[in-house]
C-alpha cells in the first residue's frame, strides 16, 4: 500500500499493468506478445493479476509500449492499463538493473505501427515539486505530435497513434520527476481497436 | 489531470472504471451487465475507454460491484479496473445525486453471489489526513471477514470473496476519507475467473 510517509532514495521506476484482449484467444495473445519483447533491461515478474516491470524510465516505457503493441497490432480490442510509479517504495530488489544505458531495445520494433489508441491518464505528483508549469509544457509538446488532448473527469484523455502517445506519458513522467516530486505516481488506460471507437478498425 | 492544487468542497465521489470480459462477445457481456444494474442513483457516463459513476460513496460502490458481478458471474475471465476518488476536483455536475439515501438499490441482487477473486489495490492520500490507524483497523477488519491480505509491489493484494473485498474497500475508503484527506485516490485491479488463479473456475 502506497501509504509511506517517508520514501527511499532509490529512483528505479516500475509500472504494474495488464493488457486485456476481449477474445477468446487471450491468453495466446498474451503470451505471444510477451515472446516478441526484449525484457533483458528490466526486472519482471508477472502474477495472476498484473505484470510489473521496474528499472530505468526509458526502459520501463519502451517494455510496457512493446507488449501492448505486440498485442493490439493484429486488430484486437485490447485495453492496456498501468500505474507508472516512482520514488517510492524504496525497494533494492531491481537495482541491478539501473546501470543498464538508455538504449531502448524494443522501439526500432514498434515505432513504424501505425495505431490510433483513446488514452485516459492522471498524474499524481505525491511528493511537492515545481511540476505545473512543465505539465503544461509537455501537454504541448503532445500536441504538436498531432495527439488530440481534452479534459476528462478525473484524467486528462489523449486521442492518437499509441507509439506517440507513449512518448508523450514517459515526458510527462520524467519531467514531473525531474521537476522536484519525490514521489510520483501516472495511471494510464490505452485502447485500442475498440468498436465504439471513432477512429477504431470497423 | 489532477494538478490541481486547490480542490473544492464538494464531497461527491467518483469512479471511472472499466469492466473487461476476455470473450469475444464482450460487448455483448458488457451491455447485459449495464442493463442488470440500478443506477438511478448515481450519476453515470459512459465512452469509448471508461465508464464514471459519481454521487455518494455507498452507491458509488454498489453500482460498481454490481456491474463487475453481473459481467464475472457466468464465468467468464472478467477484470475490474477502476480509480475510486473524492475531494477533488471539485465540480458541480453529479450534486443532485448526493441528496440520496444510503440505501444500496443493487446489493440485495448480488449480494450472495459467490465468486473468488485476485485484486490489487493501491491507497492515495493527497491531502493530509490522520490515516495509519485508520487502514491498519480496516486491513483487520478485512481479515475477520475471510479475505487474504498480503504485500505486494506498489499495492495490497486482497483474495477473497468479491463483494466482501468490494465492502472492505468501500471502508478503507470512507474510513481514509472520515480521517481527514482532502483528497483521497484509491486504484483498484479485481480478476475472476482467471485460468492462472489458485482458485478460478477451470
Ligand atoms: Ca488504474
Amino acid at each position: 500500500m502506497e501509504i509511506q510517509n517517508y520514501c527511499g532514495t532509490s529512483r528505479i521506476a516500475g509500472c504494474s499493468f495488464s493488457v486485456y484482449p476481449m477474445a477468446d484467444r487471450f491468453k495466446e495473445i498474451i503470451l505471444e506478445a510477451l515472446r516478441t519483447v526484449d525484457t533483458s533491461k528490466v526486472w519482471i515478474e508477472t502474477d495472476d493479476v498484473t505484470t510489473l516491470v521496474r528499472g530505468r524510465i526509458p526502459h520501463v516505457f519502451d517494455v510496457t509500449s512493446a507488449i501492448f503493441l505486440a498485442a493490439a497490432k493484429d486488430g484486437h480490442h485490447v485495453v492496456f492499463n498501468g500505474t507508472y510509479s516512482i520514488g517510492c517504495p524504496g525497494d533494492s530488489t531491481g537495482d541491478v538493473y539501473m546501470a543498464e544505458d538508455e538504449t531502448k531495445l524494443n522501439l526500432p520494433n514498434v515505432k513504424d505501427i501505425k495505431l490510433e489508441t483513446a488514452s485516459k491518464f492522471s498524474l499524481y505528483p505525491l511528493g511537492g515539486g515545481n511540476y505545473m508549469d512543465t505539465i503544461y509544457s509537455q501537454i504541448g509538446n503532445m500536441r504538436s505530435h498531432g495527439i488530440t488532448v481534452s479534459k476528462s473527469h478525473y484524467s486528462t484523455r489523449l486521442d492518437g497513434n499509441s507509439i506517440d502517445v507513449f512518448e508523450g506519458l514517459e515526458h510527462v513522467f520524467t519531467e514531473t520527476e525531474n521537476s522536484g516530486s519525490s514521489h510520483t505516481v501516472m495511471t494510464v488506460t490505452m485502447s485500442a481497436n475498440s468498436p465504439s471507437a471513432k477512429g477504431g478498425i470497423k
